[in-house]
């Protein structure tokens, strides 16, 4: 990587974009003012678009750009987000979560892979190819920058209704998912959906001596528990009925695909430290991941939690849940579904209160023989040998599935992450290999539209 | 209150002694060394005792302090404890946690009851006493002071075996306990005993992004919770076999006493500000919490539990569980039964470990015939013309048992906290009224031995 490019990366990587987090906001700005400069440095017109205020907390801006080209190519719309996960625990961190360091020909930083180094390596790709001979012929491309994907994109979904005329293009590059195994490219022809919500739990009004009222005040921390135990099954399946109404199967060669493209479960096992024994027992790895909605407990805290020991029955109890979707459930009918299994089950002496919901969006999967598959297959496959996989990835990125309606754009999600990345764990990091292939892949793209 | 001991009350109380916190060591030595010079003042000889250093962490010191007297009178040991609960959550409190704040006759401030107050409130009746015509004819008397009680007591039980000759008397005071509703008198004829532990799973290395790995990686947060869960069935009853093995029933004048003493189940609703229905559905108040051990859930944290969202699977959880014990349970029988329940359902992909297991003592009761029970009526009748009820607390105070023991003195357990003292929670508080009932009954108890 020429210095004068690891420059400008490190320098990305700096703001503390933590797009969640009201108190990172400057941060979140200040990055969209580097983005739009760089654009403009590459010719685009561009700008900050401000989305409204939402109870009194502005969101990070939007970056929008774009730039004129020959008209009788395909109009390509690149879609990034410059936001990123927050830190903790940063006690886990070898280096400083936002201090670029890098180490053996890998970049640790917080965003050093999801999605600022995935993005700005497919951009400089693109910075590549603008200043290349064949750059004087390059199609009209427009570039959508947001800081909300890691909490759901809020404003650009709700934007982006009102900007079709902005966003009309005939295909969507997005470069925020993972190569297969081996850094063999991979095309994601499906991603899951995700919608999550917070649910809080109050009992008594203020914690209490366990010993004074145990046995007469009910316990939020135990109650909590019996609560979330109840959305799963013994064998790992989910227990909400109705939560999946509507569920389309896979087809048979997107089955074959899918599984052709599989990390074993001695590899997972590997990555993870632990069984991969997630979801309901007696279906694939593939399965589970790739064609299952799941219900996921990201988050449960009650109580006391620090050196020694507090006897106490807590006042009050949450739990932080996301749930992945696939297609054909409704985003709604599957909140609904779980809301009502909890409001069936409020825990005696206890108040339920489910907050902070964010649709996101629903699942979906892309036809596998449409065109613009075929031409970045024969891209791939001049990069490396061994062509494409086809993954449907169990991850999400809900905002893909308003632009790609708004845009009327074919998606083509290519990304060039790898297990090893961490991406919203400690120690995050991307590999100077992995974005090089980002940028080759942008170059080439182009130059094959 | 006259000011000099007010200046003094809220000296003591200022010591930041949160006993369970290795950081407040320092605070706790100081607040020790504080009691020390006070008794001495008062004719005693006294000396801070050391624990040894376990685990490389130091243990708040003990106050041991002994004058002599009447051979004539029973020996009396006065016991306390000068530690007090940790302060979290800090933002719930009105007032900061360790300035005292006097607001309407009310002291508010950590320790301002739970026992700093309480026991200091007894010693000053017990200088009243000394300084006092009848004072010189004054008994043998010992006092006891240690700085972990709230977290076990560890040094003082494992220490007073070998302190025998020392801690030799006749009557066992301790004021560290509640008077009935409406501040009538109560005698404690009975504790409930008191171990406590740490449940830790660990599953992935790392918290894990919920759409690469849902479906694939368990999910300790869900495992923590279903582990909990599993404790107790459906309507509050303890669902692990062997638990209550060995629990001796309570009379039935042991049951009718407690009974008449209780507090009705509107007064807890409106004191907890939820309806007490904790502990086993079918009983009442007075039997869950006098009568029936628990096992309550002071605390479970797993994954993201700040603003905004953080779609993860978290590396890991927590519980910690405290078990209160009734007469007949055997301490360890207890632990080791809930020991063998979490072993036998380690959640799929995980690794369990209970840690930080600290048995404390079993529950006992106390007869109700007894001639120091006989002479505290007295006292406490000419105190309060509706005469002293009988309580068997739910809390436990573990060193008395071992204290009594060893002492081979009678308890005579009598407090003067109130519910809306909030002990163990934020904006704890003690009244000046009750402050002066602690100071009136210990130095007529002295007069009356």
């Amino acid at each position: 990587m020429e210095d004068s490019v690891r420059s400008e990366y490190f320098e990305l990587l700096k703001f503390r974009s933590v797009g969640a987090d009201p108190s990172h906001l400057r941060d979140c700005s200040d990055c969209a003012v580097w983005l739009k400069k760089w654009l403009e440095a590459l010719g685009f017109e561009a700008e900050l678009r401000m989305p409204d205020v939402k109870d009194g907390v502005a969101a990070p801006p939007i970056v929008f750009a774009s730039r004129k080209g020959d008209e009788g190519r395909p109009v390509v719309l690149v879609y990034g987000h410059y936001d990123v996960q927050p830190v903790d625990p940063v006690a886990d961190w070898n280096t400083p979560p936002f201090e670029p360091s890098e180490i053996d020909g890998r970049v640790y930083c917080r965003g050093a892979q999801d999605d600022k180094g995935q993005s700005f390596a497919f951009l400089c790709g693109l910075r590549d190819y603008l200043s290349s001979p064949e750059g004087a012929k390059a199609p009209a491309i427009k570039v959508v920058l947001e800081g909300q994907e890691e909490s759901g994109s809020g404003a650009l979904m709700s934007l982006a209704p009102s900007w079709r005329k902005d966003l009309a293009a005939d295909v969507l590059a997005v470069c925020d998912t993972s190569a297969a195994a081996g850094l063999r490219p991979a095309i994601v022809a499906g991603l899951r959906g995700v919608s999550h919500f917070t649910v809080r739990l109050t009992g008594p009004n203020r914690d209490l001596h366990s010993g004074e009222y145990g046995g007469i005040a009910p316990n939020p921390a135990q109650a909590i528990a019996e609560l979330v135990a109840s959305l799963h099954n013994a064998d790992g399946s989910i227990a909400v009925a109705g939560f999946r109404d509507g569920i389309e199967p896979p087809t048979e060669p997107e089955r074959r695909a899918a599984e052709a493209g599989a990390m074993s479960e001695a590899a997972y096992a590997d990555d993870i430290g632990c069984e991969p024994v997630g979801g309901q027992m007696g279906k694939t790895i593939v399965q589970r991941n790739s064609f299952e909605p799941t219900i996921e407990i990201n988050g449960i805290h009650s109580g006391y939690g620090g050196p020694g020991s507090k006897t106490v029955i807590p006042s009050g109890a949450i739990a932080k849940i996301s749930m992945r979707l696939v297609p054909g459930q409704s985003v709604r009918g599957a909140f609904e579904a779980v809301r009502a299994h909890l409001e069936d089950r409020v825990p005696r002496g206890m108040k339920l209160f489910v907050e902070d919901y964010n649709p996101g969006a629903g699942g979906f999967r892309l036809p596998l023989a449409s065109p613009v598959f075929r031409l970045a297959s024969s891209v791939l496959e001049d990069m490396d040998p061994r062509g494409p996989v086809f993954q449907w990835d169990g991850a999400s990125i809900p905002v893909i599935s308003v632009i790609r309606e708004v845009s009327g754009a074919a998606p083509l999600i290519v990304g060039w992450g790898q297990t090893e990345d961490r991406i919203h764990s400690p120690n995050e990091s991307y590999s100077l290999v992995q974005f090089a292939k980002a940028r080759e892949w942008a170059r080439r793209l182009f130059e094959a539209l």
